[in-house]
């Protein structure tokens, strides 16, 4: 499918019979892991294999997700989490999403905020420069 | 705890050990799923125990939902999900809810909105004029 | 309902509309979750209200989980798990379970073994003779 | 890797975040679906691309699950899943699995019991025979 406007990265999955529900359709919650299994891989893509490291001082933790279903999927169908970096702030990351069929039907928008927090005292701590200028960069690249 | 402002309804939930992730607290996309436990009940409540009846034309489906993460909440410990209907539209339904531990501390607030579809066309058809009733009567009673 | 021939303890959950899938009944591997639920709560009316204590040089991992699969469950119907400590071994916990509906029908046998791993070597490890005694005292008391 | 002794097909997983748990590892009810995933990909090696026909009078329905795990697996790991239909009964099917690191290191055996049941009736049903004979085929081919 053409990409939807201003998005350039996709990861994708097919939906697995454990994600139905008694609707028939992908449960909603399962949209959120979708979200984050495509975030990995837009960090993957940028970073290369091992984007994980433990030596930082810092972890990300998430503070905001929300999503707009706007048709369902079913039981084996592939989709398309289509992501985009919107936003690097001094110490989050606003990623959009939007989930579609191979047809270009839109499943799901989403969006989530994550923040670096310390690890020691949880507080909200800014990402190094380098990365924030690195991410900038992968997106417009 | 006292209720939070606004809300007279709650459920409650135990932290499962299959809920938590690898940072050790609950994953974030399993708060959709204690509001859907807290709306179940919150309906139980004012119909009694059987409110899912399939004499009726429509169904509804989630359109929205959205979370915003205060603080994490980990392995056992006991959730109260502060559940209020926010909004009762011609075909929609929107909850809003404030997810805390006992002591009062809240873990996340979070809103959805679902809508009435026709179980043949699948488009937004109006609630019946006295469910919308009886909803309204019940959040205020 | 009359416990099952040699159990005595038992937790509940009512299936939530997550856990069900396309075929409209219980996804089979949520009853290893409510296995789970089960064996906390076991635990719990044994030690009373805070079993989980990180002060030991051991933790227990599963090595082992079999379900047999006797009738579907439905969402929102109220599960009965019954369970019992079939096995106290040196180093391991065999747990029985039968997953019933109110009225008896018995939805789903299973059998669960978990083992003490020290902490460090990750081996097994035998457990503290005295849990080893009350285990064994708080099944048969 | 080399294949297990006895396996020719495999499916592939990566771990994902919501897999894991609070001990850091995947929680364990997950191989089960991972199974189920290395199921639907090789009924789809057999028939092609649309294995899901409704036009049959039978379902599958699960009849019984085993997992033995063997070492953890942690985030974003790949997982080869190795699957063999170990037996094809009147109106059952026995598949046996072996879940492994891409290095080889055994992360859990496991085997499912699925048996066909009349739509209508609920009660077990032969399998047409030339899926049988068809199964058996795929299996040794």
């Amino acid at each position: 499918m053409t990409p939807p406007d201003g998005f350039r990265h996709h990861a994708e999955v097919r939906v697995r019979f454990a994600e139905t529900d008694a609707q028939g359709v992908v449960y909603h919650s399962n949209f959120l892991i979708y979200c984050e299994v495509a975030r990995v891989e837009y960090f993957r893509a940028m970073h290369g294999d091992s984007p994980w490291r433990n030596d930082r001082g810092y972890e990300t933790v998430l503070a905001h997700a929300a999503c707009d279903y706007r048709s369902p999927a079913r039981f084996d169908e592939r989709l398309l989490i289509w992501t985009r970096l919107a936003k690097v702030g001094t110490s989050s990351l606003t990623f959009e999403y939007k989930i579609c069929k191979p047809d270009g039907t839109l499943v799901c928008d989403a969006n989530t905020v994550q923040v670096a927090v310390d690890k020691q005292t949880r507080k909200p701590t800014p990402f190094p420069p380098e990365l924030a200028a690195r991410l900038r960069a992968f997106e417009t690249s």
